[in-house]
């Protein structure tokens, strides 16, 4: 059975109250694809059922945020207090930066003092920020503890921490000493202390961090969770595999995205509005068209060759696009090399050499092609000129390629925004002056 | 100090074989920078160092195949084959592919019976599938074992297992009853059987399935790991979260190469060979110079309307790009969201529809600046034309950027194929017909 035809299924069970029908019908379903379900039923109807699941938090943290929004204004005051209490704490201070005022000020008096105060110190954090994206659920332990006691401790905390595989260790000041794992506290021995078990040298990351470079840290080093630190060295959170790897993966659709011209957009694309799509899309349009003017002038200047020798404009496509493309191919080359940090700022010297002698193979290969064409559509001295023009804009847009994402990175700007479309106007201008002139050079006006 | 400089002063050390300096160096590291570190080391010096430290084989695991292989012909051959035991048995499986006959040769009769015969079992899966990412070092437990007892033995094998955070039940033919993770386990009473603490319905993968499906399934399920079974439903291995995480990212690394007209690429950037380089890129650069000659066809085909109106070529470029920007930028959109499985084939009418919108809006904005322009530099008649080109090329590039990417996925090709290149030149040569289309009908010859 499909979701369409199951949140149907569903809607019908909950307006006739037949709730024991509803919860059986999700019960054997995980979390997630319950939350997918429950985002095809009406707000109004999505709640009474929620409400009644064992496992709401978990499932209503899953839904996209518009959808929890429209839940939200649906619930009962203490219905949605308690569902809050009860997630983990990176969404619930998610939620908190989603819902209006009015919400907020509703909501609030109804949690307890302590969880008001964690939602109003998680919400703080700057978005894209380490802060934003950890969570305060996490399990700590003493080093004067033995392992007997540590794992009464975790046993304490369980039920609330997002993960007890990692427990972390600190002193008074809430400053990281190490991390022990669980998997090493049952090999241990009961009288063992935390202290000698405790692994001391921990990969950690500043709560202020960009959320990309902390997802690359979880990835490159392969963990469970990254505890986050403030400046001075306490532990205020952790990042967890599943946060990190969701970053990992937005951060791959923005890279995408902008390298074909598109703003960042936030949301599936099925759910996008028209309007959303139409703003992302129409800046590099319009900007392109004003870049590629100066393709246009170009060509008004040597109007004379053209005029004299129409043959040029048949080529005229095929030449310039090919700079583009040579240079686009160089440019994603680039853009995702620095992005996984394959590829770092001082690298920029040697790989030029290596991408210059690329561009005189990939030039010289293409201006034979351009150059049998040439002589069957025109003559030698035509051929001549295709073969030069060729090999000149292709190295000229390998070398536009891969330096403008390294110039962009220096500038600050994101190198993904070397897009196919820029670097295909910025070669196309150059093509056609370097095309035109060398035309201009050998053939008559 | 940089990995360049500590690469030397190990070599150094090793040099003149003071062992307890270069260990001391690289004590207090993390294995993946100290394999970063060996990996500029000369592998004749580096095995020599590689085998006296504690966590070689994480070290090694971490290191490229092409330094794995130098490494292994340097070893001796019990100092290999312990080394080899040692490591996790997805990358030991890897290995033994990347050796050759020989080398294989002499590994394996000095391995244990039970591990060559994992090895060859591992190693014959298909590359790209599940069975050769997955690892066999995984814990199980049978429901009727009580809490305590599942405690001991996972004490027993905790050493070996890839990750003892999550443990499955299976009955004696190996067929996956149920999952129980080391939380319940140390929250549940100790008399309690395995059993009725298991959680029943677990998300599994098969054998032969894409590597990218089961890294898609560990992302929606936030896994640690992903049991991985066979026809028969017997459990034969695990995916792990991080090996789950390198997948994603070098599947979004090709999509990101393919869009940008380069095929798939293996290994670093830095570390590509300029051959490798040439080879990747040169088709699609000499595919799409003669896929522009259908633009130069066109071109030719109105080359009395060109002659008679030089302006026109004035506005060739800006106008043919324009459809192939907009049409990038559509593809772009599409092929993601198809790789993140945010749209799937029955949404491609309903998106059509919307796309058609958005490209009358996008249309309709770049026809209203080229008029202007147009204006400016011809006439009321030039700019008609422009404008109504302009929509015409726009809408038209839209609608190819979005549909090929389904056309591609239907036919069995992964829809990234559908290149920023390849949808510029397809574009290109449509908006070259459609511009001197128009313009041969308001223009005079």
């Amino acid at each position: 059975m499909n979701y369409e035809t199951l949140a149907l299924t569903l809607s019908n069970a909950i307006e006739q109250q037949r709730f024991d029908e509803a919860i059986n019908q999700v019960q054997a379903l995980r979390p997630i694809d319950t939350a997918d379900i429950l985002a095809l039923v009406k707000p109004s109807l999505g709640w009474q059922l929620l409400e009644r699941l064992p496992n709401r938090s978990t499932i209503f943290s899953y839904l996209e945020d518009n959808v929890q929004v429209a839940l939200a204004q649906e619930f009962p005051r203490d219905s949605m207090a308690r569902l809050v209490g009860e997630m983990p704490s990176d969404e619930r201070a998610d939620l908190y930066n989603y819902l209006d005022q009015d919400q907020r000020d509703a909501l609030l008096p109804a949690l307890a003092q302590a969880m008001r105060e964690d939602i109003r110190r998680l919400a703080a954090y700057e978005e894209g920020t380490a802060g934003a994206l950890m969570s305060s659920d996490y399990a700590t332990l003493g080093a004067e503890m033995n392992v007997s006691e540590a794992l009464a401790a975790l046993r304490l905390e369980a039920p609330d921490a997002e993960t007890i595989y990692h427990a972390y260790v600190i002193d008074e000041q809430r400053k990281l000493l190490g991390v022990v794992s669980l998997r090493t506290l049952i090999l241990a021995s009961p009288e063992q202390l935390i202290g000698d078990i405790m692994v001391s040298s921990v990969v950690s990351s500043n709560v202020n961090e960009d959320q990309e470079d902390v997802a690359k840290t979880v990835a490159r080093y392969d963990l469970i969770a990254l505890p986050i630190i403030d400046d001075s060295g306490a532990l205020v959170g952790i990042v967890t595999h599943d946060d990190a790897m969701d970053v990992a993966s937005d951060e791959a659709t923005d890279d995408f995205h902008k390298s074909g011209g598109v703003s960042t957009m936030v949301g599936r694309l099925k759910d996008v509005s028209i309007s959303i799509l139409y703003r992302k899309r129409v800046f590099w349009l319009v900007f392109l068209v004003f870049g590629n003017l100066f393709s246009g002038l170009g060509i008004s200047h040597f109007e004379d060759v053209i005029a004299a020798n129409l043959v040029l404009v048949f080529f005229l496509p095929l030449l310039v696009d090919s700079g583009g493309n040579a240079g686009s191919q160089s440019a994603t080359l680039m853009v995702r090399a620095l992005a996984t940090g394959d590829v770092v700022m001082r690298d920029w010297f040697s790989l030029l050499g290596r991408e210059a002698m690329v561009a005189l193979l990939l030039g010289a290969t293409m201006a034979v092609a351009i150059s049998i064409i040439g002589y069957i559509r025109g003559d030698a001295v035509v051929s001549l000129v295709l073969a030069l023009s060729m090999m000149c804009v292709v190295m000229i847009g390998c070398v536009i390629g891969m330096s403008l994402p390294f110039v962009l990175n220096k500038l600050g700007f994101d190198p993904a925004t070397a897009s196919a479309p820029l670097i295909t106007s910025v070669c196309d201008a150059s093509g056609v002056l370097i095309y035109l002139f060398i035309a201009s050079k050998f053939l008559t006006v």
